[in-house]
């Protein structure tokens, strides 16, 4: 009989509580797809109660990055639709957890690739959150805290997230143009800072796209002499124009001529089948070849082993995006400096962005789109 | 008529000045592959003559790298027979040319891979010779300040070489060991000592055999703890022996299990078929992968570019033997340490030479086979 008592009252807390935290759940709006490689339409969702250390920002603008196309695509793996993409957002801050110091209602947050991790292990004290067993996407992404939803992005009115994994950003910033600070801005800022480059270096940007155009700016203020590689005539000027030295059409066999041992740091951000060795041989001695670019699974660009023996010496390494910490540093130095991406400004309507989508796969956006939130509807 | 008579004399001093370098040609013998993958046999033909920087050395052991089988297997290009193998020599100085000072007739000179280089580039300059785009191979090389001749190696009675180009073996030496620390010795002594490999640090060697096993006596003498993959039980305990703290049959699957991000620095020794992506996961976030070992070209294990993304901040590159002034230093500090390779002597005829490239194929040699170059009929 106590035994009955007991569950009685336990399952009257356990339903009060869903009740309660159901009840304190955040209505939201986007836009999703519901099929591998379809298009877009609306969706109505919600999304998990604010914590003690989380915001809620109503998003101001989110971007498009290629790698969203890989996930609506399923190019890097099975995908739970529908799927809201976007990891590069930004907006107001509304609402405030208790414990928050870090931002206060009315404030600018930026929200990029991740949104929570363990906050325990090396990676995590060494402030790089990105390579925790446990990151948590900030889409596509399995919410271990919560019961493991499936994270939603940044196409949508608002976004809940710990303060831990939002930057605050500077109300003088150009806010139009800092969503893809948060992805492309930070992941061609990261290797850049963390090679060392020293004015006059030689540098290479491989992909000439989102990443790479970040990646040339960023390298151009770091006083290098930025040569670009890229596989189309369109964007010749623009290199220029952002300061690149050299401006290379890897179709055009003879513009490769003479350029083995070239670089003392060549970035490749490129999203699709190329040759990596090519790069590798351009590559000085004791340079270092990073790779930030990530083709689909299934269509991956190769090294031999014998391309490394024969070019030794040079390095070769990933990396992803950048810790929390670095992010914030990306964003301030960028505002600071007047560094921000060229976008297109596109409205929040579900046909426009799945054209968007088509125009990026195509190669028909220069650089990037970034969906204007509020004319969602 | 001025003219004719220039001619005449000019031709006259030609004609005379190769019958004296004819003459001063020095007769040599040994043991050649006639064919691809052909078996040995004797061999005479001449060396060039003896330069005022050359020394002449009577061949005492040469002994069997994996990649004189890639050689006489044509594994690595178009080769040019007869071709006489060898880039592991030791033997006695018994003539130096009027400039070296380096060596005197009755001094133990050391030959490896290379036998000449540009002497002018920034690899030269930098003790980097085995970079130099002139480089000189000690066989199937090109001898270039020679007339193009072709050059041999060390299955011979005799070889001459700049004194640039040989190492000074101490006299207490154990000279039938000393010929595999000219290729299997530097080119793992080189990549653990820039890798600034630190006591107690965690360091896996890919690969059991010729230069494997250097690589561990070398890491073990450096303090680190050394970990050893190969494919075969028969070397377990060889790996035990030599200070190795475990041994790891990749054949065996879960031998392998929790070994992701394990290492500080990983070398590959391995010349035949193998997953390098599996060492890369291996190696620790900063950790180097180092790549020594050379597969055939028509069988090069890949790394994917994904693979660089996913396990980001891992340093993959090669390293090809070590320069001259590295080399001499790898010689003086194996004698002084007494860090020598398992050898099993063999006789230098052809007959035994044959069987022992047929086993080194097969994997029955342990370690390495060094040929007694004084049997030579």
């Amino acid at each position: 009989m106590k035994k009955i008592i007991g569950i009685s009252f336990l399952l009257v807390f356990v339903l009060s509580s869903m009740t309660i935290a159901q009840e304190k759940r955040i209505p939201a709006k986007g836009l999703a797809v519901y099929e591998a490689g379809g298009g877009f339409k609306p969706y109505e969702f919600t999304r998990h109660a604010i914590g003690d250390d989380d915001i809620l920002i109503e998003t101001m603008y989110a971007s498009i990055c290629h790698s969203d196309l890989h996930h609506t695509h399923q190019d890097w793996g099975t995908e739970i639709y529908p799927m809201v993409p976007g990891h590069e957002i930004v907006g107001k801050v509304v609402k405030v957890g208790k414990n928050v110091t870090k931002f206060k209602v009315g404030d600018y947050a930026g929200v990029g690739c991740m949104v929570n991790s363990c906050g325990e292990c090396d990676y995590c004290k060494a402030g790089l959150e990105q390579y925790c067993k446990k990151v948590m996407m900030t889409y596509h992404g399995k919410d271990w805290a919560h019961g493991n939803e499936i994270t939603q992005g940044g196409y949508s009115n608002n976004i809940v997230v710990k303060d831990r994994f939002a930057v605050l950003v500077p109300k003088n910033a150009d806010m139009k143009k800092v969503a893809p600070l948060l992805c492309a801005g930070i992941t061609t800022y990261s290797p850049l800072r963390q090679s060392h480059i020293k004015k006059g270096d030689n540098v290479a940007i491989a992909g000439f796209g989102g990443l790479g155009h970040m990646a040339v700016k960023y390298a151009v203020a770091l006083g290098a002499k930025v040569t670009v590689f890229d596989i189309t005539e369109d964007k010749r000027a623009e290199a220029a124009k952002m300061g690149a030295i050299k401006y290379v059409n890897v179709n055009n066999e003879s513009e490769l001529k003479g350029m083995d041992d070239s670089f003392d740091f060549i970035l490749s951000t490129i999203p699709a089948m190329y040759n990596p060795s090519m790069y590798l041989k351009m590559t000085k001695f004791k340079g270092d070849f990073a790779i930030v670019g990530l083709p689909a699974f299934n269509n991956q660009p190769t090294f031999k082993v014998m391309d490394f023996v024969f070019c030794a010496g040079r390095n070769v390494y990933g990396s992803q995006i950048g810790g929390m910490k670095e992010t914030q540093e990306m964003l301030d130095y960028s505002v600071t400096n007047n560094i921000y991406p060229e976008v297109e400004i596109i409205k929040a309507n579900a046909d426009t962005v799945t054209q968007a989508y088509k125009n990026v796969l195509a190669g028909k956006v220069k650089f990037r789109y970034v969906i204007d939130m509020s004319t969602l509807k």
